[in-house]
């Protein structure tokens, strides 16, 4: 019995010893991942980031730097630039749309909600879808309202959200794991015979951009956030997407000008990396724009969205040795040839919707070939815009973004004669 | 007297032994270098390849690969492919001048001299000078004539030489260092303040390419290679050195059809590589085109010129980890998108030049926009040839070929609108 006695106590110290390693290893675990075991289980509900600071401060001061703004990288950064004193051509080419009227350059995700209240109220006339991108709220809105959500008026929907961007959009409170949380990217791959369910962690670190950082119009009836994607993610793959010139899927605008009915393009970031060097090398989004930043003796993913030039040792020297000076001059060198196209594009398309309005006003016009110039201008434009409305002035694949502009200035020029031929010219 | 003879006997045979594994030591060294101790040491005479293969045999046996040919890579390689064939543009292009008549790809170093016979004798009306990158044996004629070798005719200079590409091209027979052995790099070098004596190493694995793989014209009184750099590298700064359309300082032939005074583009490989991405990094030509091969235990700097796409495990993964398709297909990537940029420059010049005729035709026509638009025309084909000219499809600088030929486009464009306005179309 004595010695029965001994071995129970020697076991209830065992597993004494054994539980507490096994605790003060989850302890360990969870400082890694900054989670606060004291703490209620984050929930979906805990839309506000402020509330995910208790569990992940580092990550979240990380966060919080996304508040600094007015910082320009060459063409473009943190900065509200207005585009159309970089490019005055965009107020003539965005004629008669809500880009026509203003066109700054947003903050960044932290500022997005109140970004998306300064724009010329036209650039949200859509109503509450255009806020689909903007509030880690949307999802909840997403919930309550199905396909109605499309019905509400903008001030319906701003009336119920209160934080731009937040961490429920890509993660899932309970296990951290990266999530879809945007129908529209779910049902465009479900188009494409792709599951974001059995996509590996490289791909999440990009599809969750994806939600977001891409092309995409709104449907009516239901009014809907869709992504073009069915034919593919080039500029001439989307084009297709969106119909002829006479039977067209969608118009955005047409030019009060030129009559052309034109798209806009919004910021086809994912899209346009697919197939550049980076994105064929297997680099995702987030392995230079979210990139292991030393805090301490702590390593946090940063979760600072800025261009990469920013921080460029931490984005870039991870696979390139070349020094940050190197490193940042060839950026700017693609970039650099990339604008000079930009702007050939742009100023091209200027002169397509004078020389169609011009054609347009005599009596006498050839109708048949004023459609024609109507339909190279919706291409020649939409494919600047593509390469505009971009987000890295070509670096994310500048063989494509200067293939794509040579085609514009290719179809704008074409544009031109075609217009003069419209009034007689030939 | 004894002990010292012992001393003297041990000190001769520690002699020995220490002169023996320097001797051995000497022998090994020389086996890297593949130098045979028993032959006369080579001279400036030496201009035949084979006799350098006493010395090296094993270098010459990579040299001798040189004589395979036929194997294409996509868009050349080794062929002698006929690029009017793969390009018909090419024959409107070129009307009127050697390229319009036969327009053959070089099969390599070996062949030069060879090849250089084939060719259309129009291409080689210049004379003598035409072989001035052809045979070992021209830095010979050029000591033996002075100014008067652009004097002799192609057959009084083609009776003075044998022996192609070769050793003494590049290479000090005394000492193995590379070397320059044409003026008129070293006058183009001198003229932008660069002296090619102070290059480091690095430097001379691409300056003694330069010697031929460049862009270069023919001065008259006396004839003499002239390369066109003292206003940069770039298609626009050598345009601008080759002066104004209205006084230029060079004119290759004037097209039969439109009356314009062109440009014809050699290889400026060289030039073009100048700000591209492998450059930058400090990559000279030698370390893609001649890379280590091995051969048996030994290493051999490859003699064998060639793309480099077939020789991507030598070439290429030294700096590149990916596999082997992987590479190739990002090679492919981007000459696709040059090809794509190439076609529709050159097409659009053939318009250009049918514009221009039709125009120059009519008694009407505005002289003065008639000129206009074929110094327009000018501007856009010399850039396309630029681009057409040069040995890599784009690759040696990608963003700047899509930069060069998306200015050629534009270019061509404003030529036919300008022809057509000369002929009263406003």
């Amino acid at each position: 019995m004595k010695s029965k006695g001994l071995i129970l106590a020697l076991a209830a110290l065992a597993a004494v010893v054994v539980l507490g390693a096994m605790f003060m290893s989850f302890q360990r675990n969870n400082q890694v991942r900054e989670e606060r075991a004291n703490l209620a289980p984050l929930t979906d509900n805990d839309t506000n980031p402020a509330v995910w600071a208790n569990h992940y401060p580092r990550t979240y001061d990380s966060f919080l730097r996304g508040k600094e703004w007015g910082i320009s990288t060459k063409y473009g950064g943190n900065d509200p630039l207005d585009k159309a004193k970089q490019q005055p051509e965009i107020k003539t080419l965005f004629a008669g749309y809500g880009f026509g009227e203003e066109y700054f350059e947003e903050r960044g995700h932290f500022y997005a909600l109140e970004d998306n209240e300064k724009i010329a109220p036209a650039r949200r006339k859509a109503g509450a879808v255009c806020l689909y991108c903007k509030s880690s709220e949307v999802p909840g809105l997403l919930a309550k309202y199905g396909d109605q959500f499309g019905d509400l008026t903008y001030d319906e929907g701003r009336s119920q959200v209160t934080h731009s961007i937040g961490c429920t959009d890509c993660h899932n409170p309970e296990t951290m794991a990266l999530r879809i949380t945007r129908p529209a990217l779910e049902d465009a791959l479900t188009r494409r015979g792709q599951d974001w369910k059995l996509a590996s962690r490289q791909e999440m670190r990009s599809l969750v951009c994806a939600q977001c950082h891409v092309e995409y119009y709104f449907t009516s009836d239901p009014r809907k956030v869709t992504f073009p994607w069915d034919k593919g993610f080039t500029a001439e793959q989307m084009e297709e997407y969106y119909g002829s010139y006479e039977q067209p899927v969608h118009v955005d605008w047409e030019h009060p000008q030129s009559g052309t009915k034109l798209l806009k393009a919004q910021h086809p970031e994912y899209e346009f990396s697919q197939g550049g060097t980076h994105n064929a090398a297997g680099v995702s989004c987030a392995d230079c724009h979210m990139p292991y930043m030393r805090e301490g003796n702590t390593k946090v993913t940063s979760h600072w969205w800025v261009s990469p030039t920013r921080t460029i040792q931490q984005s870039c020297t991870q696979c390139h040795r070349e020094s940050e000076q190197w490193l940042l001059d060839r950026v700017h060198y693609i970039q650099d040839r990339q604008f000079e196209a930009l702007r050939r594009a742009g100023n091209l398309n200027v002169q397509v919707i004078q020389e169609i309005e011009k054609s347009s006003q005599e009596s006498t016009v050839d109708a048949a070939l004023l459609e024609e110039a109507r339909a190279l201008h919706r291409s020649s434009q939409w494919r600047w815009d593509y390469m505009s409305a971009e987000n890295s002035m070509g670096f994310h694949n500048s063989q494509e973004g200067l293939r794509t502009l040579n085609q514009a200035i290719d179809l704008a020029h074409r544009a031109i004669d075609t217009a003069r031929r419209a009034r007689g010219l030939q």
